[in-house]
């Protein structure tokens, strides 16, 4: 594996981290996961936008410029000869003596890899049940962190009792799952949590509402509450990885008639018409 | 610099970080700072006692036995021959590809090594600033984890404007600073916020309790507004790189008569008495 270490690639055995890297003592930094189909990345300028948002909300200014990011990813998908899978990237805010205080001058890392993995065409055509969990996590969510604890614990959560997924409730609302963003369709019409600083506003969760735009569907971004979720018709969660995946059950109740919808099926097709025919979308 | 790797102490520059540990991808472990006075770990029982608590909040189980830990430890004071500062121990769950859920089975990687600083004796003698925020983290701030970055951005705020520290406010009520127990004193009668899912027990924190039950001096573990706070008699903070430390402002308004407070100074006192006579405390 080649990997990206600031604007070097190297062979994985000689990427070099500091265990007083700030990313590995407080979590200080970001990242994205780009979806790379057929060795291009969809939407990198979306991940490339929002890496920079989320840089500059923590105070991190990267060193290259977005046109040289770009570039950058671009070259570890051809050095890697990656067709399918995606490319994660992170910038750290760099190694300085621990303390929570930093100096402007230290240089952020950035890292960028491939990741092996492929559609998961069986969940997506059969559906998948998740959990729900209170919504622990801190009041900033709209930033793509390393901060990831609660997140992680309650995928693990889901992953221990067999389920794709848990969504979390703040405040009697759904908000997002712990990679995915929730989407519950009542009546024709789709509903998402708007995208504030209470969930990551998903580059497939924008593409998802760029498309109903197009097609003239009715979706509004207006949060709901769990029994609301329960009642749908139909339930989906979208993700770089995920893409568009019907969920058939939710803490082992089943919604609508418990089988993939067809509204979600549909979006899922245009979705995959996107893929091999993108259009710029910026949310 | 002697670093402890797992049970191993290396030199420093032989440490290696794998850019897949959990610990850089998610900020998945957990940590402590110990201080050392005069070669000897301060409170080092209860320290490893918190460490072992974090650790199984988040389902990592170390390898090591606490007693291992704490000959581990000690051997990083004695290798570094270090007579004044600390030591920072962390534990991360480990290294996998990177995905949320993880295997029971990676191997936890613990590193540990000595910080170098003194007393903030000018401070502690002069009193500092300190401002307010809003406190937007998790809500289970109990586990001494890795997910620092709110933590950091608000030190970060006070120390861009010249304050030591910020003080945490949720739901009206005062919890913490980012990296302090906080405790007023009103009428002769201290209060700090009660040791829930919202602060870290600060191992100053009990101990400063202990003192205080000791000295047969009131108190109540009992959170109270900002404008108790700033209506308080005496403010002081307490941490284990601090001590007590007496704040003579918060957000610019004037303490009290705006000087150390005279009980704050005898607390720390008495701290500074038990270091030299520890006596054993468990919150």
């Amino acid at each position: 594996m080649r990997v990206l270490v600031n604007n070097e690639i190297v062979h994985r055995e000689d990427v070099r981290i500091d265990f007083e890297d700030r990313g590995y003592q407080f979590g200080d930094g970001i990242y994205e996961v780009v979806r790379v189909y057929e060795g291009e990345a969809y939407e990198l300028n979306e991940h490339i936008h929002r890496f920079y948002r989320s840089a500059k909300e923590i105070g991190i200014t990267p060193p290259q410029s977005k046109n040289e990011m770009k570039s950058n990813i671009e070259d570890v998908i051809t050095e890697n000869k990656l067709l399918e899978g995606g490319i994660y990237f992170q910038m750290t805010r760099g190694v300085a003596p621990r303390k929570h205080q930093y100096e402007k001058e230290i240089e952020p890392k950035l890292i960028a890899y491939p990741l092996y993995f492929t559609r998961p065409e069986k969940q997506q055509n059969e559906g998948v049940s998740v959990l729900t969990a209170d919504d622990l996590r801190w009041h900033r969510c709209d930033i793509k962190s390393l901060n990831l604890l609660y997140n992680i614990m309650m995928k693990q959560k889901a992953h221990d009792s067999g389920s794709f997924e848990t969504i979390f409730i703040r405040d009697e609302l759904v908000t997002e799952g712990t990679s995915t963003n929730v989407f519950m369709i009542k009546d024709n019409v789709i509903s998402t949590h708007p995208a504030d600083n209470n969930i990551l506003n998903g580059i497939t969760r924008m593409k998802v509402l760029h498309l109903l735009n197009e097609e003239h569907i009715p979706y509004e971004e207006k949060s709901f509450t769990k029994q609301e979720l329960l009642d749908a018709d139909e339930v989906f969660i979208t993700s770089t990885t995920s893409e568009v995946m019907p969920v058939l059950k939710v803490d082992e109740q089943v919604i609508g008639n418990g089988l993939p919808g067809i509204l979600t099926k549909r979006l899922h097709s245009l979705f995959l018409h996107d893929i091999k025919s993108p259009e710029i979308v910026r949310g």
